[in-house]
């Protein structure tokens, strides 16, 4: 294809997601001066007071509890998060599949079973769920970012989506990624670059940025989204969400596209972004139930775990002990992220809790590792996906001529590794056995905190920034160090919001001694007033596999939290 | 090193053996034309009557239950195994490390912590365990077949070397296998090769080969090896054993030497081989409520699951549907084999189960797909460790002038993939990608078997042969087409014993179309004569993760085929 050509077909297709926006919900849309758009729904007027009432309803299970009481239908709550949607996608351009029909119908035949039989489907019986644009569905495309993967219909539903619809619930949208996925950012030659909606000049985070943008506007309930570096996570905190990252394997990947497919070195996850944690519960365990070892062949069989999940093992949730790692000496986190873990410390010692420091260990060695494991097909992947159409690849996340002034096109990846090289089976082996020193020397490392807790067990979790900063300016999210840790050895991480920034609390701190680069860039990007107002998330990180005790014990936090606040 | 070193090096390890065996030990060894050995330890007279009674006890509940009420001590029947195994070691040649002191040692302080605490250590109490020769103990060398590692002691113990001594286990010895690890049998220039003592012209398998013989002498209650194309089922097979081969990091491989360490796209895992179920269960159950994730980071956090080995996803192992996979159309099985499997349907259709035909699904396209991947560094490993001594990599695994005619000294894994060439990450993800596609394919496979079973789910296991023959004459054993099938998709697979060969009953079959050259070769093998006598067993393969319900569903074949045969 010439130049011409993927710059068409790219056009073409854009034009196409807008011609399939009923005209009827399209909005007069806010000035590009507007930063905040969350408001929006409520003032355009396309969504009537129920709908604002139902996409208000945050807490999943709550919203499960009308559908299945036949309170709220199907269809009337799929119409109302599709409506919302639709606006969160014209002020956050976050979508990329429209399917109103498609979705609607399916709506329709739920509540057509309820009311024939008297029970719901399943346990996510009527919920919309938003899916990041890896999750295919039979005869729609899944572009995934790459102009070359326009019009290539999927043949068969991935078994993600099997599961959604045995357990009753309406994939009803799904949202945009960045070209290659392996940006902390959303920008692509197809659909364009998301923003952020609580300030539009912010990215929303990535490679999940999309259902990031559309869960914070609540144009979805639950979004899934996909981390090998913290692609869940990362926009989960710059939106202010929950966001869960399993373990390898846990939730089923099955059919679905992706990047670098074969790399099992450290493999991608999928998991749930929403406003409230009844939602990564409700969503974690609907899927085990469903028993996704029967449809994908890696997926772990190890069923719904309720003792884990009660925190048998973590003194059941009381006196438990948690460190914070306010610091992982590669890049000093911001002002807001420091306040957010002393409000954290401070809400748990209030409930009885103890709070120890997290000493980082081997921290940049790990990411090195990571880095070079991603790097090892010499970026034979996503040449040869950029070959398909003849589109460039991207080099900054920030295409636009009024780039922020610490925009990096270098992030601490490329400097540490160079460029990528395609290295020989032998080598890759080589990263591995030094990649299983690592994990073991870590898990070693968190086992010996038993000496310290005072419960006659090891810290129970460690809880950290998810990244340096909040949602930063497009083009300036080069910060992986926080949240490749977790995907390099595979512990299941858990982010929840905790507070926002604020000009008068979170001042600039005086200059340190720069580490690297980014810490400097980093450190000189933070302004107070650029930054008010951003959530601030933290992550709350446990072992491997153990998902339900992650959620528990997140749950335990976010508990404390509330009723800190409210003291 | 000069081939003389090596070689001079290997003869001194050699010696060493020799000499950590006392004296009085030695015994006066049957003629090298005499093929069983089996008798040896009741007739050499180093054995008491009370240690014949104790290491004649297969079933490892009744010497727990004997250990735990101090019928018997820990150190008699330490004593008792060591001297069986010593003898063993005298016509078999199975051992590496003996280390008589610090067994005994161990045993006492056993025996003491039961006489001062009234208390056992833990569930393996006492039990004398031996070890393939990769489960490192400290200060003391790990050779694994290569001169090069010769006086290299180990720094630690290996993870489940400290969990069998947490939970009350007393390693007592470590056992022989092939150089590369990657053969069938059991043969590398430092302790010389392994033979068979059910016929000593016969090997007795590999690479697991020395805790075949050790544990068929009955000179171990439970042995420990390892399997990633076979190497557990193989030599149990060979022996007549129980033998079993969980999923992939279900049980610690921590801390463990290895052929090509790094290589994680089909891990090796360690198994237990025993002469009755009981020590499967045991020692399995054992080791994973011992919680390894808390010591090796890629251990699975899946506690003991009862239900599962209740068989609650199998009818409760009542009115079960078996599927017996006759043939794999690679290789066709001798008649023994074909024998041992109608036993077993018979027995299965006795017991009120059903017996279906299991028919062979892309058997040979997973079959090179494995072995593409194994070759993937080139051979790079071995060589780098042949090259530490400059000890030549071996060719064959009858290094003897008088090798059987069938001796295979270009396996079908050579003539299918050729020479092994290392190729590029790149490429090895592709092998991945193509991985994958295969699993998927033989899950959908396996799942659309409920169309026909019966039972309301698809078929419940798998039987069939583990090797298209029983113990073959050293240097012949070519065929892990019916193992490796299980390395390759990760299925939970339990070797057990059914019958023996019999000139008699089993005749040699008329020749068949022949598919391949080790097809014919195989078929020319078969001489009623020369195999009488030799055990034959079957393996039954579950689900990846479904170690409790593939200990459950053998348990009930054995005792469906023990019912039978007692009728």
């Amino acid at each position: 294809m010439t130049s011409k050509d993927w710059q068409k077909l790219c056009a073409e297709r854009k034009e196409k997601q807008l011609q399939s926006i009923p005209k009827e919900w399209l909005i007069e849309t806010p000035p590009e001066s507007q930063a905040n758009v969350l408001d929006v729904p409520k003032t355009c007027g396309l969504l009537t007071e129920r709908e604002l009432e139902i996409t208000n309803t945050t807490d999943v299970d709550t919203l499960l509890g009308k559908l299945a009481t036949s309170q709220w239908s199907a269809v009337e709550v799929t119409t109302a998060f599709y409506k919302r949607a639709i606006v969160a996608q014209q002020v956050t351009n976050c979508l990329t599949e429209i399917f109103i029909e498609k979705a609607l119908a399916r709506a329709k035949e739920v509540d057509e079973y309820l009311q024939q039989t008297g029970k719901t489907i399943g346990p996510l019986h009527g919920l919309p769920i938003s899916l990041k644009d890896q999750f295919c569905i039979k005869g729609m495309d899944t572009i995934m970012g790459y102009a070359g993967w326009i019009n290539k219909p999927a043949k068969k539903d991935c078994v993600l989506v099997e599961i959604l619809y045995d357990v009753g619930a309406i994939p009803f949208v799904r949202t945009n990624v960045p070209q290659t996925l392996l940006w902390g950012e959303t920008y692509n030659h197809v659909f364009g670059q998301t923003t952020n909606p609580i300030n539009r000049y912010m990215t929303p985070g990535g490679s999940s940025g999309g259902e990031g943008a559309l869960v914070a506007m609540r144009g979805s309930p639950l979004g899934v989204g996909t981390d090998i570096g913290g692609s869940v996570r990362i926009p989960s905190a710059f939106c202010g969400l929950y966001g869960f990252r399993p373990s390898y394997e846990r939730l089923p990947y099955q059919g679905a596209v992706n990047a670098q497919v074969g790399q099992e070195s450290i493999s991608s996850v999928l998991g749930p972004m929403t406003n409230a944690p009844s939602g990564v519960r409700r969503f974690t365990k609907a899927i085990i139930d469903a028993k996704p070892w029967n449809r994908d062949p890696l997926a772990v069989r190890k069923p719904w775990n309720g003792r884990e999940y009660e925190l048998e093992e973590h003194g059941h949730g009381l006196g438990m002990c948690i460190a914070i790692m306010w610091d992982n000496d590669v890049v000093k986190p911001h002002p807001p992220l420091i306040r957010a873990m002393e409000i954290t410390k401070a809400a748990l010692e209030a409930a009885g809790h103890k709070v120890i420091d997290w000493i980082p260990h081997r921290h940049m060695e790990i990411y090195v590792n990571t880095e070079r494991i991603f790097a090892a097909d010499g970026g034979h992947d996503y040449r040869t996906d950029c070959e398909l159409s003849g589109e460039p690849l991207i080099q900054t996340m920030s295409p636009t001529e009024d780039a922020h002034e610490y925009a990096l096109d270098q992030p601490l990846a490329k400097t540490v590794i160079g460029k990528p090289v395609l290295i020989s089976a032998y080598d890759l082996w080589q990263l591995h056995r030094e990649k299983r020193e690592l994990r073991k020397s870590f898990l070693d490392y968190w086992e010996a905190t038993k000496a310290t807790t005072e419960t006659g067990r090891p810290v129970d979790a460690i809880i950290s920034p998810v990244a340096a900063y909040t949602a930063c300016p497009h083009g300036c999210n080069s910060d992986a160090f926080y949240t490749t840790l977790c995907n390099s050895l595979d512990l299941t991480t858990y982010t929840f919001p905790v507070t926002f920034a604020d000009k008068e609390l979170d001042k600039k701190a005086p200059p340190h001694e720069f580490r690297n680069h980014e810490d400097e860039a980093i450190y000189h990007l933070y302004d107070p007033e650029l930054f008010h107002g951003l959530p601030v998330c933290l992550q709350l990180t446990g072992r491997t596999l153990e998902e339900e005790g992650v959620i528990g014990m997140t749950e335990v936090v976010d508990r404390a939290l509330k009723a800190y606040k409210s003291m």
